[in-house]
């Protein structure tokens, strides 16, 4: 279990995988925070989860811990501190660690793991939010020269305690992370960061400005498309709130997110520049805060590239009561099922760096039987590495900088070191994942492609009402995931995301690509989705054809390639219920018509009531457009029918797995060679399922039945 | 089964139980649409569900359906209108009928049940935003003249036809309902209705001048209290959105709020009045269209009492992939609770007017387990009838005014005659309730009461947010929600409601009585608290003392009697981590200081960080007040342990009922003679719980273990 000099290997990573010690391999982790379990129980609790089939432990290593007053950098001083003990204690129990500095680190810590004279001495640096108004006084405007500069002396105290444990010199530190849930804690606690001083709100060659001029050139072209009389670049303002009133206010309101996001990237470039500078080798890691937020951090892969950085996210499914569910559901299981696409297309293997390994609340409780449900269906849907928050924690808190003071978070190991009943979940989820180590490689056996447009998932801040619009962005996406990720589970269809701003989709047209639209949609994927099609692509867009691009101005692109037609809202207030048909079967919801559709289109869907076209089919190049003028959120059997008729006229007739229950999911992973099938039930009562894979997509596997438990995700290897 | 003339007795009734037929009984009633199931089928359904233990059916007789053409009412022409048929049918098969003729009926109709006619040619009539605008071509502006004199004809119509098979003349209706979640069908669909010509706005004599008049007296009054400078009351125009900015705004949107409800009564009496004044004797009936409604009505139970009408609640858990939750959790259980306690403080049996028998939508699954489980729990918090919306449905769409062709609704039988799984259900469970009959008369053995200030739960619109408030009203119904409920069923203390605003609490002095109280108090409720501490009440009240009345004026009753204590809040921006003790537990949550506490109080907790008060015990006349700064939302071990002290403070040191496991919820209900334990377990994963009941308030039960199942309620008789 020891390792002396340089024994353990790097961990290395592609989309598909972690590779651990030379080998394919899941990233099993737990957080361990040395500072609140007591010294004296560390070495047990290590080697109790390298022996219940852990590989590596995370942790925080605070700089309110260690920084108690400025310029007072204390390590090893006392138990609590003394990082360097519990490193050596990891490598001799054969753990990597995954080495979280901060700056900051949240962690139910006061000022969230930020020193207390930082946030009280230093108002300059905290978060504005557009009034210029501190929301929180834990939440730092990361860019501000003076926290940067903080930060970096942090960092050249800490630094080198990390670099003497890292692998290369013979330690268990193989990841370090920078930062934690870092846009979470803007968004969460109040507003994006608008101070102006890191901004550069009203200054010339400030970061906003300087962004504004490099996407607009001229004040007069910004002026025009905002509506406003600026007189140059540092005199505009953002626009705060939410307002969706008009064009403009919208298009500026999506800059300043952009700007954001963008400012948000540079900071991770920061923090990991100043980590290499001080001779950190080690990959980077980043958690998002939760699965909606993974699509934040495209301009920071843009940035930094995925060979030396690891982008996660946080899939919890409850931390208290005011939590949608007390347990996994379909619509948890919707998130996990996007969240690790994501992270693939990003192009790493998915990995949730904090999965629910208790949670802050006891009550509602964390059962054993909901857990490993979690952590099944995570594994069904592509996880490849996780990061239990938290593996165990501590009865006490001895420099009182926890405002919990037995951070316990029912735990497998609870904070006074018991071992709960949810550990044997943890062991035998281990041994599920030791004994099937070729699942690390396996893919998911999909019918169809999801196309994913990344800023649909980030336009609820600009474009989640449709105001004047004939269908908004933020509709699309939450089409995306209560209508067509839902309908195709429960019919055993299994979609995979394809990324629209990659060419990489023009390549694959031996299945559909299902995209859900807005009247936005970018010029690059516009013209991508024409050359998938042209290359044969079969392409199912709904509800409506974009006649603008991702900045509301006019780009008909689509359009043209189908013959100029055009989508309409389909509702008339004068008719009040409107219907219509799809095949043999009557719904009635959201609706849009197709005006001036393609010269010899087949029409495949009308309103009841009145002529118009809702859906047509028409061949383009050698591919063809499926279009559907109608979204639905998955609810009655109808949409099911919609759903399927559509996969059906773009050539899928029939799902690679077969199952009778349309409330059981099932899919099937495989690595070409070995196959397995997951079934899943996702709710509170026990359910029957006959499930069989048709070997078209991969092996078959005969009809088999299935009586599961509430909560149970049942595997079958193949 | 059959009855000729009166042989069946009227549906009588006291807060306790429904009296059927001579005998305290629980009304076990199911929705079945004549106009949806197929008139062959009507006999089979109807002896089906007698044979199932059902004793009632309830049916809209939906206007649109019978008057397809303004002033062609049709009864008895075709299968789908023969009421009559039904009617006898009904009676043969030995079961009451709650009729409800609308004119309101909803039922997944179009227009919601009302003529298509009437929508579309009389848009005067409809409900519109404070802007003017008609929000939704189904939403009716109640009082409006021409509306009323349309339904009047309705009525002309179909009520000689409920009299001829009311129980009077020897038919089987025995219930009478007005409209339908009426005032949902404004909130949800955009607005509180401003129709200016029914609400009287701008018109001098207008019901809203009126009203404003009756309350202000003089209009001088009303512009000092609003701070506007109208020149009189029919030039006052009432404050649509939601801005809580200044005590003047909250005020008069509150006021629009409270004349609203008023006119809602109004409406409610008036269609009393027509049905009463065409001969019908039956009680009225309506539905609240759930839980949170439920004190919408107190306004309508002023007006018509609860001798002649009886209100009921809607308790869905789940009707479409948004909705919170897929199946009954302790959050749907805590609504239940506190909806049935509304009920019973009313005055009437708490009857669930719409008890899922199946959903809306197939998906989520409404599946046996969670049905059977939200049917128990809501028998252990007090349900004395029910009625299953619903009970069967139809296959088809006859007449063409149903949005669902197939209104099959997952019930119990199939819109095509098919018995489903779940009819199993409901079958145990009318078997249980009668073998269980005595039930229909127990009461909840309670440890202590918490007082219910039903201006609280109604204050969401204008009193969410605290503003410069110290403390809001909103806030403290979630405080009742969230923590005192919560937190008690926990730790297996059972809680029961008591009306603050009746004499009778100031009897109750046996047990505590926990008022969570905002900065607002009606000065009738201080009043009463103080009379009830005198005649030796123990009242705990959190989290701070009121100093205003429910208008925003000041109100110093209770805090005078302490001797001028006043409330502070305990957030101080320097102060970021706010950290208080209480007993021997830490904290941290929201916190509230009492400046000048009473001559010889008892302090009871304290600031950790500073010397203030945070709770005190004061004796007072025969009784005495304990006074707590702080608020929760149970999470935590701490919150079980501030609750117990509360109440070990007050003379509660042990609850009648005690279970080692606090996940695990039970309850006693006693009649006295006989006594029974709930035992429920509301989560997806089975769970263990060892659970013995006291003597002290009923009858003892050694200790018994339980292993129960997800989602699962056990009963022991006792």
């Amino acid at each position: 279990m020891k390792w002396k000099g340089n024994k353990m290997k790097k961990i290395l990573w592609d989309e598909k995988s972690y590779i651990i010690d030379g080998k394919r391999e899941f990233l099993r982790s737990g957080e361990f925070h040395y500072f609140r379990v007591p010294k004296k129980d560390w070495k047990r609790r290590l080697e109790l989860f390298k022996k219940a089939g852990g590989n590596c432990v995370a942790t925080y290593v605070p700089w309110c811990l260690h920084e108690p007053e400025e310029g007072k950098i204390l390590f090893g001083d006392c138990d609590e501190r003394d990082v360097e003990t519990f490193f050596k204690l990891c490598r001799d129990a054969g753990l990597y660690v995954q080495c979280r500095p901060g700056p900051y680190v949240y962690s139910e810590l006061y000022c969230h793991g930020l020193p207390k004279w930082l946030c009280e001495n230093y108002h300059e640096i905290l978060a504005r939010n557009a009034k210029g108004e501190i929301f929180q006084y834990q939440s730092i405007s990361y860019l501000h020269p003076k926290f940067l500069a903080k930060a970096a002396k942090w960092f050249d105290a800490v630094v080198p305690i990390m670099n003497r444990y890292s692998l290369d010199n013979g330690g268990p530190i193989a990841l370090a992370q920078v930062d934690n849930e870092l846009m979470g804690i803007h968004e969460w606690f109040g507003s994006l960061d608008y101070n102006r001083a890191s901004i550069g709100i009203g200054v010339k060659g400030g970061r906003y400005p300087e962004f504004l001029q490099k996407s607009y050139g001229s004040i007069g072209i910004l002026n025009s498309a905002y509506g406003t009389d600026f007189a140059d670049f540092h005199k505009v303002i953002p626009l705060p709130d939410m307002s969706q009133k008009t064009v403009e206010d919208r298009r500026r309101i999506k800059d300043y997110q952009d700007f954001y996001y963008l400012a948000c990237a540079e900071y991770i470039a920061t923090l990991i520049a100043m980590l290499r500078k001080r001779g950190v080798k080690l990959p980077i890691t980043h958690n998002s805060g939760n699965p909606s937020m993974n699509s934040y951090f495209h301009e920071t892969i843009d940035l930094v590239g995925s060979k030396e950085f690891i982008l996660g996210s946080d899939h919890y499914y409850n931390l208290s009561q005011d939590w949608d569910q007390n347990n996994p559901t379909p619509k948890y299981a919707g998130k996990c099922f996007y969240s690790n696409e994501m992270l693939r297309l990003y192009g790493f293997p998915p990995t949730i760096f904090e999965l629910p390994g208790g949670s802050q609340a006891a009550w509602p409780p964390s059962l054993p039987e909901d857990m490993n449900c979690a952590y099944m269906l995570n594994v069904a849907f592509g996880m490849k590495g996780f990061n239990y928050y938290i593996y165990t924690g501590g009865p006490d808190n001895p420099q009182n900088i926890s405002y919990k003071n037995n951070y316990d978070y029912n735990a497998f190991v609870s904070g006074d070191g018991k071992i709960r009943p949810t550990f044997k979940v943890m062991e035998k989820f281990h041994d599920f994942l030791i004994g099937n180590k070729w699942l690390a490689e396996a893919g998911m056996v999909s019918d169809f492609h999801i196309g994913l447009d990344w800023e649909k998932s980030r336009s609820h801040h600009y474009f989640s009402e449709r105001g004047d619009f004939v269908y908004g962005s933020n509709e699309a996406w939450q089409f995306v995931q209560k209508g067509i990720i839902m309908t195709s589970l429960n019919n055993s269809f299994t979609p995979s995301y394809s990324d629209l701003y990659s060419d990489g989709i023009i390549k694959e047209t031996s299945k559909p690509l299902f995209v859900a639209a807005s009247v936005c949609m970018a010029k690059h994927v516009q013209e991508r989705l024409v050359k998938f099609v042209k290359a044969g692509g079969r392409l199912i867009i709904a509800p409506v054809i974009p006649y603008l691009d991702e900045n509301f101005n006019p780009c008909m692109v689509l359009s043209k390639f189908l013959g100029g037609v055009r989508s309409e809202a389909g509702t008339n207030p004068r008719t009040i219920c409107p219907v219509f048909k799809i095949g043999d079967e009557l719904m009635r919801d959201k609706y849009f018509l197709f005006m001036d559709i393609p010269e010899n289109a087949e029409i495949i869907a009308r309103a009841v009531d009145k002529d118009a076209v809702v859906g047509f089919k028409s061949k383009l190049g050698r591919g063809c457009v499926i279009a559907l003028g109608y979204q639905w959120h998955h609810n009655y059997q109808e949409h099911s029918n919609v759903f399927c008729s559509l996969l059906r006229i773009a050539g899928v007739s029939e799902a690679a797995v077969k199952c009778d229950n349309p409330n059981i999911w099932a899919v099937v992973r495989s690595s070409g060679k070995r196959s397995m099938l997951f079934v899943m039930n996702l709710f509170a009562s026990p359910q029957k399922a006959k499930i069989s894979v048709r070997g078209k997509s991969g092996k078959p596997l005969p009809a088999k039945s299935f009586n599961l438990k509430p909560m149970a995700v049942e595997t079958v290897s193949f």
